[in-house]
């Protein structure tokens, strides 16, 4: 029951030496969601040994090369491979012509369906609905056509207290009809549903915001997520700069993350001009003090937190 | 006057962990020329101290992704960096299109000049002409128009031999004959050439032929260059397989070296079914003893082989 994320890219728009440009993958129970594709995605996937067949859809969060130049060697790659099973890549509508002139150019060979959603909403919505999990799109607030990414869980079924099951003798139907949220009715008693049952889990949730200058909302759309990707292209000393580029400062995120109640804060989407990232660190903890570096290769596990009640 | 080539991939089309697409950088006397582009290439250069402004021309082979997908990130970095000095591009015809899609979707804010130079010849041309150095394109045996690429260093001036100076007493004006390679005519003696100058080094040589079936011509135009890249996608016991893909096998690459009479052989362009490169190797030296294993991040110089005569 894992809800995991894999970065494979953390760099903005020159790459360094050990890191690359924006990807990552966030696995949900076994289904790979690729959040941008940043040039060398493939090769990162590699060397972190993910599964080019199981990426069940990419999530392109805007058409700026950095997030972008590393799918045409991936989905090369997953028809080299054989690959046979659609492909749905949700991304800003600028991408479809993109898509189009790749697939005429370099196409050939192609066994599978490859599908843009393309995004266009100006406030949250669903785009993605499967059994265990649901992936929303919003608006950010970067230089061009521009989306964040919100994955969730979905809510689990009710479960039964045993106990109650005694205590009121329950029967099948009963409880039955509990695990549907309904109060049970006897005659002219009703024992509350929430007397009878409990969340087994609570649902976990993972947002990534990039890239994207500060707005009023996107704490409010990101509301008590598990885990929050916001990108912090510059330190404090260069807000001015972020301003003007439509980027966030390492406490940009930091006030993003505090007000919206996260879980926990990953800052990433550096500056080349920052070989050493303490910096980014230290001025978000200041606001935030569950704020950690994301690092390329890293592995981040949201546990699941499990609701016992006898 | 150094002439040093760096490799930077030497995967086939899918890249491993270690082993990025097909690239390397040409040094010629601090002009650098970037041969292939496979995806990554910007990095590979970033971890090689490989600068992105000092690169002169771009030689692509042929329009495969792998040998291609790393020129989007990389032009799209050059001009992030404020690159202004004109850049030449010679690749196959295909490349139009798709250079003039990249620059009308990504190429906003470029202040350099990007000149594609068609090739489309039927046997060797030279396609760029320096002050120490020629570049010539020839077509190899692929699936699509593929073509292989010729480095020379140009034939230096005549050195006039100190000895023949003084035993001949030249004057300033005869010394200038004699570097022309004009014999010296005094009244009724005529002093041949060859007596009074030597060639003070001989003109380095470097072919890249990638990627290719084995054909008859190939080794009549690379003949006696001093090093040459040779693909050798996989080894003997796949040899049907090259010759279906028209790839070739190490023995093909080695075959090719030998009747070229290269210095020495480099072999790459691996197919990832092979980490372990050592059969490739072993049965190219068996034809071609001088083979070495081109690997990702290697540097290979071609020393100044120096004449003096006094």
């Amino acid at each position: 029951m894992n809800f995991t994320l894999k970065i494979l890219g953390t760099a903005s728009a020159l790459p360094i030496s050990d890191r690359y440009p924006s990807a990552q993958v966030l696995d949900v129970r076994g289904r790979l969601f690729l959040i941008d594709c940043g040039e060398g995605v493939q090769v990162r996937m590699r060397q972190t040994s993910t599964s080019y067949l199981g990426v069940e859809a990419i999530f392109i969060s805007h058409l700026h090369g950095d997030h972008l130049f590393g799918i045409f060697g991936l989905l090369s790659t997953m028809a080299l491979m054989g690959r046979t099973g659609k492909l749905d890549i949700f991304a800003p509508r600028a991408f479809r012509p993109v898509l189009e002139f790749f697939l005429s150019r370099f196409g050939e060979g192609f066994n599978y369906e490859i599908v843009h959603h393309p995004l266009s909403m100006t406030a949250p919505e669903t785009v993605l609905e499967l059994r265990n999990v649901t992936a929303s799109a919003f608006p950010l607030n970067h230089k061009i056509d521009c989306f964040g990414f919100l994955f969730r869980e979905k809510e689990p079924e009710l479960n039964v207290r045993k106990s109650k099951i005694e205590e009121f003798g329950l029967g099948i139907a009963e409880i039955a009809s509990a695990k549907r949220g309904e109060d049970i009715v006897r005659g002219d008693m009703t024992i509350p549903n929430g007397e009878l049952t409990y969340v087994p889990y609570e649902p976990r949730s993972y947002a990534y915001c990039s890239d994207t200058a500060p707005f009023p909302e996107l704490a409010q759309w990101v509301r008590g997520v598990d885990l929050l990707y916001h990108e912090a292209t510059y330190p404090d000393e260069m807000a001015s700069k972020a301003a003007a580029r439509f980027h966030s400062t390492a406490r940009d995120a930091a006030r993003c993350a505090q007000e919206a109640g996260v879980g926990r804060l990953l800052i990433g989407h550096y500056s080349s001009k920052y070989p050493d990232l303490s910096v980014f660190l230290s001025q978000a903890r200041e606001v935030f003090p569950d704020t950690d570096l994301a690092q390329d290769r890293a592995v981040i596990e949201i546990p699941l937190q499990r609701h016992t009640k006898l």
